[in-house]
């Protein structure tokens, strides 16, 4: 029997414009398929409304996968590909298996012989990357910052110093609540000339993206402490 | 006098189905735009023409940005934004911005005040990440592996054994017709267990998602010769 496939559909980052901002290719398949792998419900639901308001979300099947799910289950929730029907895994926000639980999934649906199929998506990394200027030749996101300031102070001078000698472009974010404490530390221990962007609210109206020395970012107020914010760390080409 | 802003727009990954995979705010915003910033000219026009089978090619003003371009012409290329209007940065496919010269222009933009504004796009690093199941929270993308033989494969040990220490996803790639030296190099070098994912012709009808064990690729026969790929080593969370 021929098994289903497991679609990788990405979400949007927290805006109203479905339509516009996830490809149509997405949107098509979405409306096809009825059994979903997804990180929240509640955002899966919502969605999926916006995609297509008639569609039939009553008769879906949904699994939730995050952090609390037990990895004992995920084989059940491969079972309806395994049947030959295709799933879509979805994110909260953005592109499912990125920086989220979904990467346990498609590992297993690997392993059992199943095709993936990745979409087309927003990724507040790439964008980040993108608007930078920075050098999009190589890249490394390291995810969250370590919480304990001691640390945090740590890696930033570490991916300052590794900046200026490989130019490779350093991607970091943390939870809105701490951006500003995060803000704080990279002005206090980094280096006049070195050069900082940062991303808040992309792909929403009132996103912005900034990039300049710490020496003309000290001189700016910025108020990033309810924007979700990509930050970078990287050398102008 | 307000100045405009440089929009950074992503165009397909060699495919037909612009409509289908460019997200429906690029194109619209693509229609507006009479300035543009190329990497390649010939693909820029078809993908204009893609977009919009009308679309006033004739009248639009093009400056073309590749390896070749001297860097004391960039300002000129900004000046349509310094007079207020707006810019189109595109690559020879896929985000600008990322493993192409477009960096250089972003950067000067950036410094002359101008806004930028990223837009969602394919991107095969991103979904090379995705499809491979191996952990997303933090990874790193080297760009093109070193061409001489011997750096090729201590660049490829590094990355196994770091991945095995950290977690760390690591991406890279070559030009297709070295493909085949790079996964000889993989499969003779790495060690059994060591995950291998291999993401081909993304975006296209024949896209191909592959994540296994190197003693499981030795068993395969697969052809990657004429397809363009992206690589990754990791591990499964």
């Amino acid at each position: 029997m021929k098994t289903g496939t497991l679609y990788l559909i990405p979400t949007t980052l927290g805006g109203e414009t479905v339509n516009d901002i996830i490809p149509a290719e997405v949107q098509t398949k979405v409306t096809e398929l009825r059994c979903f792998i997804v990180e929240n419900i509640k955002s899966a639901r919502r969605f999926l409304r916006k995609v297509d308001r008639t569609f039939p979300i009553d008769d879906c099947e949904f699994f939730i996968l995050n952090h609390r799910t037990d990895v004992g289950e995920l084989y059940s929730f491969l079972q309806p590909a395994m049947k030959g029907n295709d799933i879509g895994l979805m994110s909260d926000a953005g592109c499912p298996g990125v920086a989220d639980p979904g990467g346990a999934i498609i590992s297993l649906a690997h392993s059992k012989g199943l095709k993936i199929h990745p979409f087309v998506g927003p990724s507040s990394i790439l964008m980040t990357l993108m608007g930078s200027g920075f050098s999009g030749q190589n890249f490394i996101f390291h995810g969250y910052l370590p919480k304990e300031r001691k640390s945090r102070i740590s890696a930033l001078k570490r991916f300052e110093s590794d900046t200026r000698k490989t130019r490779m472009t350093h991607l970091f974010m943390d939870t809105p609540y701490r951006n500003m404490n995060v803000l704080d530390d990279l002005l206090n221990v980094l280096a006049d000339p070195t050069m900082l962007c940062i991303a808040s609210n992309l792909t929403l109206p009132s996103q912005d993206i900034r990039s300049m020395t710490i020496k003309e970012w000290r001189t700016k107020a910025y108020d990033l402490s309810k924007r979700p914010a990509m930050f970078a760390i990287g050398t102008v080409v």
